[in-house]
């Protein structure tokens, strides 16, 4: 085992100056030569991520986050090709002035530099971020987890015979060592790391920010809402409230609690009561809900206490609350909500309208599921998360936003 | 003495409601107002200044920057009117949309919220924070010194009577109390502050980077570098050298390290030292340098130490080195730059080209006093600070960048 990742920076930081000469051509080049690779090498990765997969438990859910096969590998390769005809985001002009006094000022976009990425069991993650680092002409430092670490150094090999055939200096993409004092290294190497980005659990997440002296770029929980408000296509909004509760429980978009005006409560949970049941959807309801949610039958059904609202279940869970009218809908939110995405189901353009310009937080929706918060469905491309915080990346932090800028002063002598 | 200000922290939740409805005219009126109040209020405001003044020592470098008469006021109200005429930087269409599934985005900007500002003796930062607040629709809490806390509340005082003429909430700005032990808790307070940015000394920033909890917006020090190519115009580089060194020594674009071609050094150096030499600067230089100034007899002369180099000086001193072209400057850069400001003076084009693009910093000249770095200069108004990180904002710290974004989603039922 290496005693130190130094001189892995030390090569991060040579192959820098590479990437500055790294034509847009020459990226989307490589990065289809990867795609074609990673079908072209099936029998490698699936050999690596065999021995990975033998090491862990059978009852571990980790396991089929791990898991690669044939149409996995296949849907990896698909979107190393999607990133690849994205268009490049660094080189981008911002501003051009020329100043009374002559001197020429631009304002590009220019890669950020070095990037670490710090995560957990899922392989797509070596790929998403390697491909999207190649994009935007960035280093990248990748430290996966220890149960993937024979799969990641597979697709590791993968990558670099690509690179290597090309001409390319493979210290562009780095797996790192898997140690955990590896990962003290990293967070503090802020003369060689640009930015760090973790992905993965909340005890992760809350580790790198509690330790990192790089710049961290976080991507948080999502505890979101959908408002029905009295003037709302009922049907509509059990529809959207289903869908996003049920679709895809286990992500940071789905829903967590459903704030409905006191008028409707009653229609409206009859309509949506059929959804939950059918998906066994457990409802923490406060007391009107639960008397009108209970004259109905429903199953799982549960007295909200107060820590079930700006609860993020990632489950089929869900807690219900009526409410007074859009005020009290925004109170609750401002109060509970994550500042992920938050949804108004109506009808009445002043509310919608008052609605989204209240809410903080990354996306606000009118009359659709926020299980569309995704850089891939707001057409960005792959995406290394959804930030909730308000610098530099806010909602999908996708290849656009790997890039910092940096202004250019051209003169002929000019002193201030 | 309060015991909390979290009462103030809470008004600055309840303030942000109304800024929703802020618009671009009403901002400006209220800039217009308080620039004009600044100087119709000239003997309350330097009355307080007085009581401020008379409790300094003497001898306090900090006097002079605590200062306020008839000039200095004059100019702020003058600041103020240009943030006034500056464009309302939130509600900006970044992107729109359609998505195959009808779906409608938009990316818009908003204020950040509510932005904290942690700052020393200048009273000139209160107004220019307060104006580049209101006329970004955040809300600002203002942590002066102890030093200035009289005419900081004169200051508040003239602010808030503009305010309340107008029927808008004063607590959009606020002062907060001076005991230390409220620093703390506002860098705490990630539920009510969106933003922190601390703006004086070194100790100051590096307390607020280590305590914050609160994201923060960092203005990071200049170790600024001139590289004097073979091909530059030397009698131009001199004046270019001077400038960036003479003009304003205290601040952080001023040049702190001199990198100058051994073939041209000789000739450089005989033109650039009577600069140096009516202007008493003292220069730390190499064996070849010194050898050369030593010859012309030039006065303040120290032999450089490794620490000479990659030093900040914030004064009428510089070190000079020699160096075998262009990539031997690149590698000193890269080695001791603080990414701030970085200039070469070259007449060759593809050299200029090369330095530009390879050099990593917020800034880059090609023949140009890196002085010019600064927000006025570059036509984005005042400014709050220099940022050398490379998230969210770099370079001048400007109105343009007290923005988030935030993703609006119209739709008619869509699901996933």
């Amino acid at each position: 085992m290496s005693e130190s990742i130094i001189e892995q920076l030390k090569a991060a930081a040579r192959a820098k100056q590479f990437l500055q000469q790294f034509a847009p051509d020459a990226k989307k080049a490589t990065l289809e030569a990867i795609a074609a690779a990673l079908v072209e090498e099936e029998a490698l990765i699936l050999h690596a991520n065999k021995i990975d997969l033998d090491r862990m438990d059978d009852g571990d859910p980790k396991k089929d986050r791990l898991l690669l096969n044939s149409d996995r590998l296949q849907a990896l390769s698909a979107s190393v090709k999607q990133i690849a005809d994205l268009a490049d985001p660094t080189d981008q002009l911002l501003l051009k002035k020329i100043l009374p006094n002559g001197l020429e000022i631009e304002k590009i976009t220019v890669p950020l530099g070095v990037v670490g990425v710090i995560y957990e069991s899922r392989p797509n993650v070596t790929i998403d971020v390697a491909a999207l680092c190649i994009q935007s002409g960035n280093v990248c430092l990748l430290r996966g987890g220890s149960d993937a670490q024979y799969t990641n150094e597979a697709l590791l090999r993968v990558i670099h015979r690509v690179l290597e055939a090309k001409g390319i200096p493979t210290d562009i993409v780095q797996l790192l060592p898997v140690a955990r004092k590896h990962v003290s290294e990293l967070l503090e190497a802020t003369k060689y790391v640009d930015i760090i980005i973790p992905r993965g659990s909340q005890s992760l997440i809350d580790f790198v920010r509690e330790n990192a002296k790089v710049p961290v770029i976080e991507t948080g929980a999502g505890v979101c809402h959908t408002y029905v408000d009295k003037t709302a296509d009922l049907e509509m909004a059990a529809k959207i409230v289903a869908n996003a509760k049920i679709s895809r429980p286990s992500v940071c978009n789905s829903l967590d609690t459903v704030l409905v005006d006191k008028e409707v409560a009653p229609e409206f949970l009859v309509k949506l009561a059929p959804y939950f049941e059918n998906a066994s959807v457990e409802v923490f309801a406060d007391p009107i809900a639960y008397k009108l949610l209970a004259h109905q039958k429903f199953s799982n059904l549960v007295a909200a206490e107060e820590a079930d609202f700006g609860r993020e279940f990632l489950d089929l869970k869900c807690s219900i609350k009526t409410v007074n009218g859009l005020d009290e809908a925004l109170e609750h939110i401002e109060k509970y909500s994550s500042k992920h995405s938050e949804c108004i189901v109506s009808s009445h353009e002043l509310t919608i309208e008052r609605f989204l310009n209240a809410v903080d937080a990354a996306a606000v929706y009118a009359n659709a599921s926020t299980r569309f918060t995704d850089g891939g469905e707001f057409g960005l491309g792959a995406e290394i998360g959804i930030s909730t915080q308000k610098l530099h990346a806010r909602g999908p932090f996708a290849l656009e936003k790997l890039v910092t800028e940096k202004w250019i002063v051209r003169g002929n002598g000019q002193i201030r």
